[in-house]
């Protein structure tokens, strides 16, 4: 029976050359986000341990692929790259709409400073870490940048809740939770970058508050620890006019300009806001590969300004997006928002609707933000070699049917409420929209228990 | 025992004297947007029949009132008046994001005048309305005011979602879908009236377009039947700088100026953008009471500009909120982002972050809507004697929590996910996040088979 067995090894032949992959996503459609701008009807990725092994139509995975574990988003759902958030402070979840409304100083010295004079400690950063992972998890966000206190704690919780984060420790001119001087805070940043170094989750990095809060000497030493290891750079960036302009009549430069001029620039930098740069900040910016994060909530809420995206982007510097804080400045870590927000007020100070489109708002929520942190061979985008970060959207919901164009849903019709699954480093750490690695009452019970003591001031 | 049959008549006395309510909804905090703005800790509301029959301490009313039925929220709820949208175009829901980031000419011509000509007809409003109030109830809305053609579907699709609207017959120049001429749409509008006068749910309305798509000869027609009726007249009104433009070029005068100047003013009207009135403008719309209709997503998207909604509040006109069309212009219905979006916005652009705080946004998307639309002694706050029209938001998530101010919360932290039910004229509409008159599952796939029908062109 020649015929027969040929038949039956052709029959044969996928199933013992199928790959064995350890998560098979398969989804209505696939945003790839890669160089093309790949989008996939009835799509899949393969996962193999952390990184994403193959990204096709559902029929050739399937063909291609065995798994172990599916996620099966086929009849609505879109499945995309992780989003990435680029600026926040995630313990001062704790803090949310604590002070709204006011002006930017009466926010900070009567509100901010003291309740985290008198709170901030390590539990509280614990705690507040959990609450601040637990939203951005189930709202899609699968790698966060911080600055804030503690930051070695921020990434043990951080690492415990399965999260992919770049941790910047504060360094600013002033006495704080955890230091008194920023020589402390540059020995702290330097253990905990002994502690966390080639972690898979966790990238440390020197977070210099601001020029106006920092010495220029402080400045350069964050600078060269980072440089030491290879670290990012973090730092307030132009949020403010006020910020700008006390430097220009102090110093004669812009804070880029005195960046530049100190050597800070040479090397892993992100900038957040850049609300104020002008065309030779942006060069400047550009000819250091510098990026930034475009906070658009928080720049409209603090009436800080509106950054001018759409000519940063045009000279090819990476700009991510960020939420920022949710202590008055947002007043949450929604990145779905953000992106909503970042196309909508391009388009209206600009007066061009085709102003920052759908896909590029998508882009400096996942590729773009990879880029500001150097971190775009890794993550950013659905593609072979990179780690297995990613998010599946439901799209059966009444706001988002009927469905012509999976990118501009994301963006314009789609909220963080739709996210489903959330897949980082190949783990799945939501499912059917609860956290799988965090103990979701345990968290807002505390948040609740912090809410009234903090309240009672 | 004289002692102890006193004592056993007071124990009595409060369940003997309790009145009878068909529905008593608890809260941790009852939000009332009443004149005072008073936010009730542990508050609930009464209803009887239709209206609004107590509102107090959980204690007051528990102790005064017995219920047929009970939402109890008092954990983590938080109960406001259910939000009015005072601008939207409901059944272009089926149009959902068909064509995005693109100029305003080409969108309409190259997409929506097209798709409406090809698939206008009394099954897509329906299936579009049902879609519509769908979205709507389930994020919170319970009056929505609408512009678009066979009304009186879309009335009668409204009343059986159980959904309180305005809704206004389109009056335009040329032929579309329903109407042939202006005077066609006239006598459909009149007939629209006659079938649902004293609806408990539904106001009938005359919608001539705008001033640029109608005669003089139309606007005052459109006019003279609303006056004849009592009916509110709905209108698009300076919503683009060219608009205002070509009028002032041809006639010398501003939309509201030639508004007044035929008496088109004259009686019950709302005015939709209002994004380029001027200062005589609003001198004139609070002369005549006219009410408007801010739309912060539709006019950042569209890059149309920004309504000066600071100075038109403070001169005391009432401009409500609306979400606009979903086909392009947002794309969705969601009242939440247009509180957010409408504090966000007035803050950048003024530069103050004072400007438009949370409970002014909260006004627009209640009581400021009511007033807009004449109906504020029905609808917008949670008083005695008011319509039940009331909504109950979960705080209990990670995006809410803590929570130091119920409205601030409800404005830039919360979302239209966080509604779970919803009352509306005394009826439970949405109970735990799901419509309790209205099919999802039919709604949903007859979207989607809209989508694919429509996306074949």
């Amino acid at each position: 029976m020649p015929r027969l067995s040929k038949l039956f090894l052709l029959l044969l032949t996928p199933l013992c050359f199928a790959a064995q992959a350890d998560l098979i996503v398969t989804g209505r459609w696939v945003v790839t986000v890669d160089p093309t701008r790949r989008v996939i009807e009835n799509g899949a990725v393969a996962v193999v341990g952390d990184h994403i092994a193959a990204v096709g139509s559902a029929a050739e995975i399937q063909k291609q692929w065995t798994a172990k574990r599916r996620i099966d988003a086929g009849a609505d759902g879109i499945v995309a790259p992780g989003l990435i958030n680029t600026h926040t402070h995630a313990p001062m979840s704790l803090l949310r709409g604590i002070a709204d409304d006011l002006k930017l100083q009466d926010w900070l010295e009567k509100y901010i400073f003291p309740a985290e004079a008198k709170h901030v400690n390590p539990e509280f950063v614990r705690w507040g870490t959990r609450l601040a992972c637990l939203e951005m998890m189930l709202g899609g966000t699968t790698t966060y940048t911080d600055m804030y206190y503690f930051e070695e704690l921020i990434a043990e919780t951080t690492k415990q809740a399965g999260m992919r984060a770049v941790l910047g420790q504060t360094v600013i001119g002033f006495p704080v939770a955890d230091a008194k001087t920023p020589a402390e805070e540059l020995i702290r940043t330097e253990n905990f970058f002994k502690k966390f170094k080639d972690d898979p989750l966790i990238t440390p990095a020197v977070a210099p508050h601001a020029v106006y809060t920092n010495s220029d000497e402080t400045l350069q030493s964050c600078r060269r620890l980072a440089n030491k290891y290879n670290l990012p750079l973090l730092i307030h960036l132009s949020e403010t006019k006020k910020e700008n302009d006390d430097l220009i009549a102090k110093r004669g430069m812009s804070p880029t300009r005195l960046l530049e001029s100190l050597g800070v620039l040479d090397g892993r930098t992100l900038g957040a806001h850049g609300v104020w740069l002008d065309d030779a900040d942006m060069a400047i910016l550009k000819k250091h590969n510098t990026g930034l994060a475009h906070c658009p909530s928080s720049n409209m809420k603090l009436a800080s300004g509106v950054a001018q995206v759409t000519k940063i982007l045009g000279m090819g510097i990476a700009m991510g997006l960020g939420p920022d804080g949710p202590a008055g400045s947002n007043n949450d870590f929604d990145m779905f928002e953000e992106m909503d927000l970042a196309a909508k007020l391009a388009k209206v100070t600009s007066g061009n609707p085709q102003a920052l489109p759908a896909t590029q708002a998508l882009e400096m929520a996942t590729i773009l933000g990879a880029r500001a942190l150097g971190m775009e061979k890794e993550i950013g985008s659905l593609e072979v070699g990179k780690k297995a970060d990613l998010i599946v959207v439901r799209s059966r919901t009444p706001h988002a049917q009927p469905l012509f164009n999976p990118v501009s849903q994301l963006v314009y019709a789609m909220k963080s409420s739709d996210v489903s699954d959330v897949v980082i480093n190949g783990k799945t750490v939501v499912r059917n929209g609860k956290s799988m690695t965090l103990d979701s009452n345990a968290i807002l019970n505390q948040a609740a228990l912090y809410g009234a003591k903090i309240a009672i001031r």
